[in-house]
This record gives C-alpha cells, structure tokens and sequence, in this order.
C-alpha cells in the first residue's frame, strides 16, 4: 500500500497465471501450451525478421496478420482486430463493448481473468451458476444484461456449448454484445466466426497461443462487426500504438497460412486426449468430456491438492484452483503421447502404491 | 457511432502516430527512428528464440530485461517494471499512480499521448504552459496537483531540463508522483535515475525503441521505488500477463548488454544532429537546442505545411503537428549524414529557387 497509488490500485485483485518454472526437466501441463512446436515455417519467417528494419516502428495496425485472419476465415479487413495475445484483446473488449449499466454475465466458473479485468475497468457483473455437471446453460443468460461473455470451450472445466445454441442466444439476445472467448476452440467446438455476418453484437477472440503453438509470440485477434472492430481499435489507440512487434506479426502470418502443420498437431493432439482421458477413467477418475487441450478432472478417492502435490514430486505440475465447486478437479494440458503415457503411470502409482513398477499388463 | 460501444468508447479521442508508410525509398525523418540498426548481438540474441520454444510462455515478470535494466543503472530488481513499449508503461503510470482527485500536471506542448491517456482513464488534467521559447519551467508545476508527468527532453520540441531542476521540484513536491518520460534522454539529457533511491514519488520511464534502435521490438521499461513499481506490476496483472514476447525479453537484454555499440552510434546521432543544426541555421531556420534524436525547427519565409509538403515531394517524411503555438514548426528526426545532407540541399533548394543546383561553396 502506497499514498501514491491510485484507487484502482487499491481496488484491483490481479489475476495470477499458471506457474512458469524455470527449471527444465519438468513435465509441464499446467498451462494449456501446445507440445509441439510452431510450423517450421513460422521459425523461417520471424529468423528474417532478425535484421536492420528492428530499428523501424511495426505496422501499428497490424494489417498483415489480420489479412491472414481474414483470409482464413472468409472476412474482411474491418472484421478484424489483432492485439498482443487474447488477453489483451479480451481487456480491451471489456473496456470498449462489456461495460454498461446492466451487469455484465460471465459463468461462476471459468477464465478467472474475467472478474478481474471487471475491477480494473469498473465493469458491473453477475456470475450465472454453470449446470451441477459444469455446463454452460445458455438459456440462463436470457436475463436483462450489459454484455455476455464466455469460453467456448470453456475453461478450466473443457466443456462446449453446441453452436445452435450460440444461435439461438443471438437471436434472442440483440441488445448486448456477446463475446465467445474461442481460445480453444479448434480442439473440438465449433466457432461462431460463421455467425458474425449476421450478428452485429457478436465478438469472437481467438488466440496463436494454444492450438499454433505460440504461447511465447503474443497474438490474438477478434472478430466481428466492423463497428465492434473500430470500437476496440479506438481503445487500443488510446493505450499503445504498436502492440503487435515485428516477429508477432511475421510468426502470425506464418502460423495462419500453415494450415497442414496446425490440422496434423492439433489432430494429434486430439487423439492423444482420447487415450488419455480412457487411461484416467481406468483410473476412476470422474473425467469431464473435453473440447480442449487439456482435461478437467477428479478422483474420488484422493483430495485434488494432495494428488497435485504427489505428481509434483514427480516433476509433473498440473493446475489445481482453489475455488468453490471445482476445489477437487485437476486440469491437465494434454501433452506428447510420451509425457501423458508418464501422468497416468504416476497417477497409477500414487493411486494405487500396491501396483507400482507393474506393469499396465499385470493390472 | 453504435449503440454497443461503452461510454468510454464515445468519450476517447485515439492518438494518431506518426504515419508509418509502407512505401521504400522514402527517407523517413518523420517517427524519430534510429537510423542505425540494433546491435549485431540483439540480432543473435533473437535468432535464437526462433524455436520450438515459442510453443511456452514467456516469463510474465520479464526478470532478465528487469535484471538488465537494474545492472545498467545500479538499481534493484524490485525498482524496474518492463512493458510493450513505453506507451504501455505510460498507460499503466496513468491509471495507477497519476489518477487522482487533484489535477494531474503536464505541459500544454508535449506528448500528445498524455491527454488521449487521461481521456480514456478519466483522469482529470491541466496543461501548463511552456515557456515563450517553448521551454518546461518547472517552478510552475509548484502547485496543488495529482501527479507531474513531462518528457525530458520534451517532445516535440527537443528541450531538456537541468537534473538540479528536476531535484528541486522533487524537494518541494512530495505529495504526488512525478513520472519524468526519458524517451531521448541518451541524446543528450541528464537521467533522473540517479535521484530515484531519494525520492519515493519519482518514476522514470525509459524505452529502447529510440538510443537502441528498437522501434520494431517493444520494449519499455519504469525505473522507481518498489511501491510504486508494485502498482505498475498489479495493473499490467490486471490487463495482460505476459506483455512481453520471447524476442523482446532476448533482444532488449542482448541491447542492454551491448554498451560500446549503443555509446557509438548514439554518439554518431548526435554529431550529425549538431552539423544538421549547423546547416538549419545557414538556411535562416529558427532551430529550437535539442538534447533528442529530433530538431523542432521553422523557416520565417514559408509556411511549415508547405514545407513539409514540398519535402514530401522530394520524398522525404518530417512531421507537422497542427497544434496551436507550435503549428508553424516541423519535428524532424536525425537521420544518417548521408540523409541530412540530402534534407538540407532539399530545403536549400525549396528555399531559394535561384541558388538550386549551385554547390554550397558559391553560395
């Protein structure tokens, strides 16, 4: 505490990320990052990047990496917004389009950066309870409301909303802005970008972090009506001109137009899910269906911290929330074949001591 | 204009950088970029991230560019924050330690970044008006307010203010925080950081995109006492977790590191600032002292939109402000010798039809 803080600082609660140790060795599932690398096309395009023009500003508008999304996804320009990672893309949004008179509707569980980006900014907010089995009810937003937000997937828990009901929210709620937080989407949801042509009030974001494997590149985008874009541009110029560097912006461009790199990992990826969410429910854990690169989950015989604690031991670290109604689930990146093949003989392990060394075989 | 736009939205007026234009051949003395590239180890420094590593995020404490910083300048850790850019850093500054009751302070000639700021943050200002020859005089910042921000040297004009100034408004204002914005300071200013261990309420902010030849890379950083870093570090983890790319955190470490050269070309900037001066001054400009990578210059014979238009035609960028006071200058950057030479025959020869094509030497 400061007499020179403002009273925002007071105010705020900022959010805290998943653990970025800085010893290797570790198996390191605990923040949703790809396990594998980035198309070797995007290391080509940012290495040319690594030259005299450093010394000149970026594109402030960052029109080469929104081409590519648009060009992706069959926009235009001015349906485009891209900002430094999903996050501040996010920020943005809450400050431009979710801050109104009526309380702004996000789930009881999910990014929990969201209510902190609602005390920074001042933005009123309810939380509306997801389902007893973690889902997201959609009907239940159907309430007087200054803006609507939420993951699809969401996160921690991986669950998806099915894309008719997307629809039929939008068609009943016309008056505020949705915004689907699509960060993992290309694992297994489907996204609502084919729906903003007829939605003037829906923002998708996504973000290169997840499924492109460029969690160390900062970049995300929205997408939307282009007055939603504009309202978002105005912000971001009224906070830094240049957001995106000159690697972001090449790596991007790469990583959007490398379609066959993406589909084969982030297939891969998928099927790895498959085993591993099979390998735990053999485990008895209770495994929640997941459209993510990760999987929430709990076991009924061990407490979530205690089994958090003992994978550490391990050199495994997954993520664990103390909060109520999930306290006991895990959320777990899902990693190589290899390293997942690793989790589930430790969890085995520390589940059941008498088995340990035997092989999967013998159980 | 769209109903979905918060308030906030309606109220900013976005700032407007300097045009980045994406034609070649220009020679660009318009956004005070370096006219050297960056360090050849800022260019090994960055090749190297080019890897399977951007697949994780990058530290989001940037602690080696913090670690950098403080090894630079004798400081601790826990007196440097790091940003996207100094813009970020501003930003931050505002709402966390320059938003109060009282007004915050700020020259009437200066950044137009800081209003666009207070606009959008609602913080409540007024400008004090530099001197007739465009100069900051700090005795009259003495008086009731909410914070002190100015640039020094000061954009756009160029002008410096003495360390001794600066120390006795620091002596007398103890009650607010007083943010000193060292964007040019390497070109010929005395840095405040220096006073930072004896006054709790003094933040320097500093950026590499000027003496470093960083524009392409955002990097920005604040240097002050921990609290007041504290509260920088709790908005941007409010905001965005992880500001900071894995080419950033590299190359501005590598810059940092990389002493001689950054001593030796800043050096070279200056010499052909003072030469550039020179000329300037033969043509029957009125060139404002300047400690920055810039000249704040006007002609007594021509308009300064003409001039900057009729340059234009030549190809060569500089900036107009359309601002009252100074609408009759233009903020050129320093450039390499070879293209201050061809600026300043251009000008001859815009300014004196007659003598174009003649060599100096019969002038």
């Amino acid at each position: 505490m400061s007499r020179y803080w403002s009273s925002v600082v007071h105010r705020i609660v900022p959010y805290t990320p998943g653990e970025q140790p800085k010893l290797t060795n570790l198996i390191k599932l605990n923040t949703n990052e790809n396990p594998y690398g980035p198309s070797p096309k995007v290391l080509e395009a940012v290495k040319a990047e690594a030259a005299d023009t450093l010394r000149l500003y970026p594109d402030p508008n960052s029109d080469r990496v929104r081409a590519a999304v648009a060009a992706y996804y069959g926009l235009t320009l001015s349906q485009v917004f891209a900002g430094n990672g999903s996050d501040e893309v996010l920020a943005f949004a809450f400050l431009a389009l979710l801050k109104h008179e009526e309380p702004l509707l996000f789930p009881d569980i999910t990014y929990s950066f969201y209510p902190v980006y609602c005390r920074v900014y001042e933005v009123n907010y309810e939380t509306v309870p997801v389902t007893g089995d973690l889902a997201i009810r959609l009907e239940d937003y159907l309430r007087p409301n200054g803006g609507i937000v939420f993951p699809n997937p969401n996160a921690p828990t991986g669950r998806s909303v099915a894309l008719s009901e997307i629809r039929e929210l939008l068609e009943k709620n016309t008056e505020s802005v949705v915004v689907i937080d699509e960060a993992y989407v290309d694992f297994g949801a489907e996204s609502a970008v084919t729906l903003i042509d007829r939605y003037p009030n829906l923002l998708v974001v996504q973000t290169l972090s997840k499924a492109r494997s460029l969690a160390g590149l900062r970049v995300g985008f929205a997408m939307g009506h282009p007055l939603l874009i504009e309202a978002l541009d105005r912000v971001k110029n009224s906070f830094n001109s240049y957001p995106l560097d000159r690697f972001a912006i090449a790596g991007a461009v790469a990583a959007l137009e490398d379609r066959g790199y993406f589909e084969e990992t982030r297939d891969r990826i998928v099927r790895t899910r498959e085993t591993l969410v099979g390998k735990l429910r053999e485990l008895g854990f209770d495994v929640l269906p997941s459209a993510a690169n990760f999987i929430f989950a709990r076991h009924p015989g061990m407490d979530a911290v205690e089994l958090a604690r003992r994978l550490r031991e391990r050199s495994i670290i997954v993520r664990h929330f103390p909060l109520p109604r999930i306290e006991q689930y895990l959320r777990i990146t899902v990693g190589t074949d290899e390293q997942c093949g690793i989790l589930a003989s430790s969890l085995a392990e520390i589940l059941e001591p008498s088995f340990a060394g035997k092989s999967r075989s013998r159980s």
